[in-house]
């Protein structure tokens, strides 16, 4: 794959996930949307599909990480960290505009709305102890990943989309079972790149950007998934 | 593909489309429905799951396009627009009789309920501001279309009916994450024809069929699907 | 196929079917189930999954009709008649098995809960008038046979089980946006067989099994599947 | 396959349904959790894709069974219990690894909330009656195991993935329709293992880990798998 092509898909991709995923946490949460109160079934689904939204449009073109705990787990099962530099950094910026889009998308309702805004930009825990958020952060990125490095799923189904359809399905069930203590960042690019915008956009009554939690969904996932790629690949080498 | 396999796929997937999509928005509304109540999340599967219908039945015979949108996206991705002419005025032709079969399905909850009727046939903005509407049209439809042009699903996985599959549950993300100011129209022929029938059909109660809305559902997704026509062709052709 | 694989996989695979569906009425409605109350949502992915379940599993043996509908309307395309009269009479047998089955999984349910119990084994219109339940029942009939004639979902995509995949969602659309005014029987055996299980069992406080009614959904969905049946024909023969 | 990517690939892939399953547990039942009350259409979600996420990577490693209902009744249809004693225990240690994680994941959240949480661990009936919860527990397992053993989900649609989707749809759907009584167990281990752990944990509050109900979610799964295999052969030789 060409330099130029990975980098374009990894930042559309992760736009497209941040646009559907922040959308569904504006979409329930704001007044005056058609969705309000719909749920925590809705948000594991709509984070879900924007990861089959994003990780099938740049399939083809950067092989879909769209997430930088993806894209070092990857590098630590193969060896091979080449895309590292180029991905993370159309990640993070990707997101960025994804969650700037959400924005203009639910522009209205943010303005009937009193806010804090940050849950639709960012993850909050419910119970802020740092061990603890990283442990489940660790643990929710790290299936994630296993599961994608021993499959291969980002490799070897691309003729018939099933594996980023389980893919995606696999982080609807992450986000059932595993979200409730941090609403599970589980990638660091979809939570510090809508940080950052929600940090620099003027929205009446957004409140604090809680930059003393921003480096657990950070930190977590990339631990999570660079232990992923680390188990994962022992797994494939000895069986 | 024969202009008449053309025509008469656009047509019948497109009321199928209606169909269901109408018919959900019918359970869920109408008095003496078994459905009524049943959310948002209700919604957001019920216009998926006829995408699926429809776009899986007319894939064999026209593609499965059943949206102006995409019809228009894809013409502009290709260079060539000569379905437009044709499919354009099929999907609009089926979305009417796909909201008539609406009406006669729910014929009885029509006469048990008060009204108004028109969310049952077309979309309406929680915040009526036409720039706003438009943006949020537009980055829905962007979303579709965008993503259907870089893969191609409506092409190459015919074989797996995967492809179809996946665009399915993007347009259920699409509802849940991105409908919730305007109701996601994300395709003309979706809005205006059920609005037409609106207009004609005989109901009681059923109060105006909001005319002076009627041009955002239409120009905001063919702006939205030609946009992510172009950007699409621009991304396939320098990857 | 061999005769007695069709009359096999029929027959288990309406049980199957029937299991699931009026097991997920049982458990949403029943006393001391710890789906009880779970909704419409519930109700439509599980008779759906019935369908996946039933068809799945049927494919290999007998094609995965489970409906006289499906296989009238397949006969109606194709011209060959010779599955409906083994078919049709291991898919209602089958049906009443899968019905008696959810009274042994439920019994300590029915026996705390006060009735009536006929819609946990067969469907009832919320406004009762012939001529609408019959409309109701035809369109939403149509709707599965027409797509599934087709696309030929049961005969082409064997491989990878995606069409039956596809056919089980459907049926959950069908469910979220049809269902509203009958309950969708949309399946002769599905409503019959149970129907004569619930005249049969000694349940106490079970109330009528409404003999009244039972025509429309055995009448309606032969019709629609027929229809569906003819007009898939004819659309595929002039395409 | 050889003996350590089996037993490897069954630990795992227990591990991950169990974190999955019993994470979605966790999540709707616990104080200071973003699902709190998310209901049953969630716990019956999360337990699918928590076979989906294991049975998806364990699959290329041992075939993704991480049930010993399955590895039994696949011995049953087959005659080859070769795989039986190194299996079996390793789903049980998985299970065990599993539920260890679900109360890493959700530490701060058992200390927020009172107990008891055994619910959290292993099944528990709505109605203690030893006779109907095994009756329960057979007839959901043998529709899991009859529909494998039929369509070799397990074996021949690897490719794709497909089969794996659809069985852990079909465990969603087990969930739904056949869950109310005793919260489906349905797997030995999933149940056996995270009891095990109950009772070793020190967590404040959990009360009994209930021994005298243990022997029915074990008992009733395996012959339940068991008769599904046997079945299962018996159709697949006749036909």
């Amino acid at each position: 794959m060409d330099i130029w092509a990975g980098i374009v898909g990894e930042f559309f991709g992760t736009a497209i996930l941040v646009l559907f995923g922040g959308g569904v946490c504006a979409a329930i949460t704001l007044n005056k949307s058609k969705a309000q109160g719909a749920g925590w079934i809705a948000i594991a689904f709509g984070w879900g599909f924007g990861v089959l939204a994003g990780a099938y449009m740049a399939f083809p073109l950067s092989g879909g990480h769209i997430n930088p705990a993806v894209t070092l787990g990857l590098a630590f099962s193969t060896g091979d960290f080449s895309k590292v530099p180029t991905y993370i950094p159309a990640q993070v910026i990707g997101a960025m505009f994804g969650a700037f889009l959400v924005w203009l998308t639910y522009l209205g309702q943010f303005r009937s709305s009193p806010g804090p805004f940050l849950s639709i930009f960012s993850t909050e825990p419910e119970i802020r102890k740092s061990g603890q958020n990283l442990a489940t952060e660790i643990i929710a990125t790290f299936s994630l990943v296993f599961v994608i490095v021993i499959t291969g799923a980002y490799r070897e189904l691309q003729a018939s989309g099933t594996g980023v359809l389980i893919v995606a399905l696999l982080v609807v069930g992450i986000g059932l079972s595993l979200g409730g203590p941090t609403g599970y960042a589980i990638n660091p690019a979809r939570d510090l790149g809508p940080r950052v915008v929600h940090q620099l956009l003027p929205i009446e009554g957004k409140q604090t950007s809680d930059w003393a939690y921003s480096w657990v969904p950070v930190v977590g996932p990339l631990l999570g998934g660079a232990i992923g790629g680390v188990v994962g690949g022992v797994v494939l080498s000895i069986v």
